[in-house]
């Protein structure tokens, strides 16, 4: 940690400064320049981080130099992780693709939809019992009905699964009936709701939130693997910008960032992060050829029928297209699907 | 709602959605421009709402029309709310200060803290027993041993309480020892935890997320009053944007806009919105003139040992002066403190 | 255009309104809902584009419902646009590649980079001889020296050139020694350059300034083509949002976006994008399997001595293993390079 | 300047970067850390920006510990500055109120907004002359003949009068006519209109960016001072956020924190700042409560016939309600107007 001192600071307040750093256990580099001084500080960085160090007088800045995340870092696990899931690999060569509606609806339409998935090579299932939704008049979802309807047609057509939890509450219900439990944008800083995924020790897809800088991103993964679970599987699904032509901005750049910043698997929601189906074919393919483990992709046989987000559900045809021209991107890549 | 189609849309695609509005109940409006055919929608637009229409072919854009908030909009109570807290009004002529310091660090510290800022004219004294942090390994607060230390300082000092609650299942332990709950920025939507606070109809102070639009930010408090608890205070205390020599922005905008669009109080967190304490007097001052009902300000007799938040924290003499300059200002817009 | 009024608007100002509509030669349908009247108008939208409905009394909100932009736009031109300079077609099968440094340096220097991009497959050199910078004690490249330098480098090695014009007086000098004229992010809104630019009627690079929308971008464009200058490039190079880690948010989306709404080829700025050598491999890949026409990249033998933006710069050993990649990710969208 | 190391770090590697610093006459001090060597550098920081140390093998983060700018900062010049445009002094005492239309439309009209603007308290009359317009259709302003329009009106009723300049070729021709030449937020980063702004020594009002940091700002007001133009004075105009209910979002927070940083005036722009004329009173209070030295304010007597922006104009009604809100807060900070 650096911290830059105002010019003409009192000796006295430099002095304070000094000491403080001292009485934690910490060394101090002094370095007097024509401007300023600033105080280097070494040691265990932790220590200082939770210093309001911004609040002793004679201080400008305060500039950490590490990063605060440790166990999701690369430095802690330089090779990649891979998560397995009841036999299918995920942060391995091949890429995964998750698919299904946005909600479950009822069990034929959720069949449906499975059937058409699984044919053109999707091997998880995904749809939401429990939907977070920014009016209280909209459709929440089926809840506790809607996971047993996954979990019928997952088990039938040998397909896995992923739904998302949205309260602490059902962390142990919805692993009861899903594979995965994802954990979405909203709440990506639900702390206690973090804290219980990493307790049960199921697999997580964690969503990055519409406004969370990845090192944000990464402190919330870190929350689950503090907790003993190593089991997450990041999603980029576009952050909200000032462009408005789409529902978000795909930060593409944020791909291969966290592949070297980290050694979890990432995936891409291409349909989250366009809000229009007429572009998720293109961003799909632009995140497998920018390193992206998998796609959780929106898929409903009726588009114009389903319960929410209809607008940027793929259906069934363009969905083949679409796993057809993924598989020769996979292939350019040195992948497969 | 207006529907409008792609050039060239085919008869059929078009029947098709005029079809489907007249099958909810709904009237069409037909105009036949020379580049574009749009369809009107007369009736509830909250019918339309959850039809994804754009996934219908031909469907090149949907436009909502109104706001789809209902009870927390001028146009369902024109007359400004006031929320009625244990004898002190929230929303009416006082402006109301509430302060104190960002997390509950020990009985001695909150006392000395209280004092001074009952004091300098704080009717209301804030505090974290429960604090949502970025990193796992940040100090995350005292608890339920905070919330006990919290009460016992209000009631000695005959002070009101507010504080943070961030698990649905922590709501009824919060109220039974607050005055106001607090649902901070990052759960603005976590709708079971608002959904909770809307079932204790207790007083809760909903601050805007980082992240979210006016129009997020009343449709959440829109859950809080869709369960009967209308006592909700709004609090912006500044977005994300690209600027980073702020913590925050502080959306100053925001203020007299939720003052056209919603009859609830609004009150504004300098703190926050800075993210310096060389700045908050400044902004509480423009807070306070742009018509805000009150302020929560992080105030700490020691802000260089603080817990947490120590550089946007005052100290208890800027605090002192700084209500004095608000007494001004109050006065200037017809108001006082 | 929609007009939506304010409930309870009076009689006598939707009548004001509905005359001033009539008196441009439009015609209005009124739409009498139970909470709100809209006011439809029936014409070309861009004589009501320019009247400033929101300041009459009544008036809630003003929804324009076609893109302001006709000449860019697709319904325009339905098929693609191929920019041909000299020889090299922008916005066929093959995948241009532009590459070079971020500023001209020396002769030797950018021979010596020319010559490896080349060998590379890059078929235009890039290199900027004005350089707008943040800092006036920055360096501010080499003017007309560096025009030269460029334009001796390119005929020796039978390259293209491309760089930036950032004054309208300097568009003659600029299209006298390179082959297309770069209009920066920077510039994009400089209205009298892109006057100026259009005027010329040579090959212009416009790229997208980092806080515009993809609908100012077009609009931008529009103003060089409605000079009577159809030779226009888009570049997409990333857009300015909360995320720090890049330099800038390559916003992907924009891509097959653009694709959509215009017939103009559009490129990606991968350095600028990022800002970080180690990601521009992997977003040029994402770029090209988005559909991008192209590529412009900073490449630069000694990065490290470069005179700026050298921590973007691939070296020429990274630039030829990009090429070879971007080879197979082209050859799997159907194209080449 | 602090050169963070990546783990690792090849002691030849680190050789070389700290070699490249002391061959520019610069002192190194090193900090072997537990996980990281960081590298101090002591000596002037200039000259080191300009060097691309991030693409030095071993680099993983370079950070600048000081301010960019010299000529505008508070070190340089320790009281506030006070711009004396005939007159009237501009970062004095007195809040400062330039009031007037968006465009010049016409002579009668101008003299219209002038006289009431004028009986109201303005001292300094706006109006545009040469528009930058998003589109190529829009209206571009009368140019000549509406400086000359301008200049009679404000000669006829004693005003100064300030207009915008949007090309170098017409910094002469403006100051002609006005007493201070406006550059836009467009503008904000034309390198060379500011450097002929600077060179012509006439007052400048530089309008922020609305994609421009603070930072940014003050370095495009160091290039006018660094021509020998001293006289700036700065305005905060709203910048672009995801919040679109606003058309940008007023940064407030940047009143106090410039004044903080640098000696120059500020003033505030409500109008653009919101885009909505209902909020513009508001905010202007409240820009005065944060200690702005002015604002500048969009008037038209009529703004349902405004050329252009009429939707955020104040109508002379509302403008002389506001100027007596405006002396009541300017009094509770100790200024008038």
């Amino acid at each position: 940690m650096i911290i830059v001192l105002r010019p003409k600071t009192r000796e006295e307040d430099k002095n304070r400064i000094i000491d403080k750093i001292h009485s934690l256990g910490l060394k101090t580099m002094i370095s007097q320049g024509v401007e300023r001084t600033i105080i280097g500080v070494i040691g265990e960085e932790d220590i200082m981080r939770v210093q309001p160090m911004e609040a002793f007088p004679g201080v400008e800045k305060v500039i950490p130099v590490l990063a605060p995340y440790k166990l999701v870092s690369r430095e802690f696990k330089p090779e990649d992780s891979v998560i397995k899931v009841k036999g299918v690999d995920i942060g391995a060569k091949r890429v995964v693709v998750m698919a299904g509606p946005c909600a479950i609806e009822n069990l034929e339409t959720l069949r449906d939809i499975a059937t058409a998935v699984r044919k053109s090579g999707a091997l998880i299932l995904r749809g939401g019992a429990f939907k977070p939704r920014t009016s209280p008049y909209s459709f929440q979802g089926l809840g506790l009905e809607g996971l047993k309807i996954m979990k019928e047609v997952a088990d039938e057509l040998g397909l896995l699964s992923v739904t998302e939890v949205i309260d602490p509450r059902d962390v142990e219900l919805v692993v009861k009936y899903a594979d995965i439990m994802q954990i979405g944008a909203r709440n990506m800083q639900n702390f206690n709701l973090l804290k219980e995924a990493g307790k049960s020790k199921k697999p997580v897809l964690l969503k990055r939130g519409m406004m969370s800088t990845i090192k944000e991103f990464l402190m919330s993964a870190e929350y689950i693997l503090s907790e003993g679970n190593f089991n997450v599987i990041l999603c980029e699904r576009g952050i909200r910008t000032f462009e408005t032509y789409t529902r978000n901005t795909l930060d593409i750049n944020a791909v291969p960032a966290i592949k070297m910043l980290s050694h979890l698997p990432i995936i891409v929601d291409p349909s989250h992060a366009t809000g229009k189906w007429g572009l998720v074919c293109a961003v799909s393919r632009a995140a497998i050829a920018a390193g992206a483990d998998g796609l959780i992709v929106e898929v409903h046989t009726h588009p114009e029928q389903a319960a929410s987000d209809g607008e940027q559900s793929l259906n069934a045809e363009n969905f083949d297209k679409m796993v057809k021209e993924l598989t020769a991107i996979a292939r350019a890549v040195g992948r497969e699907i």
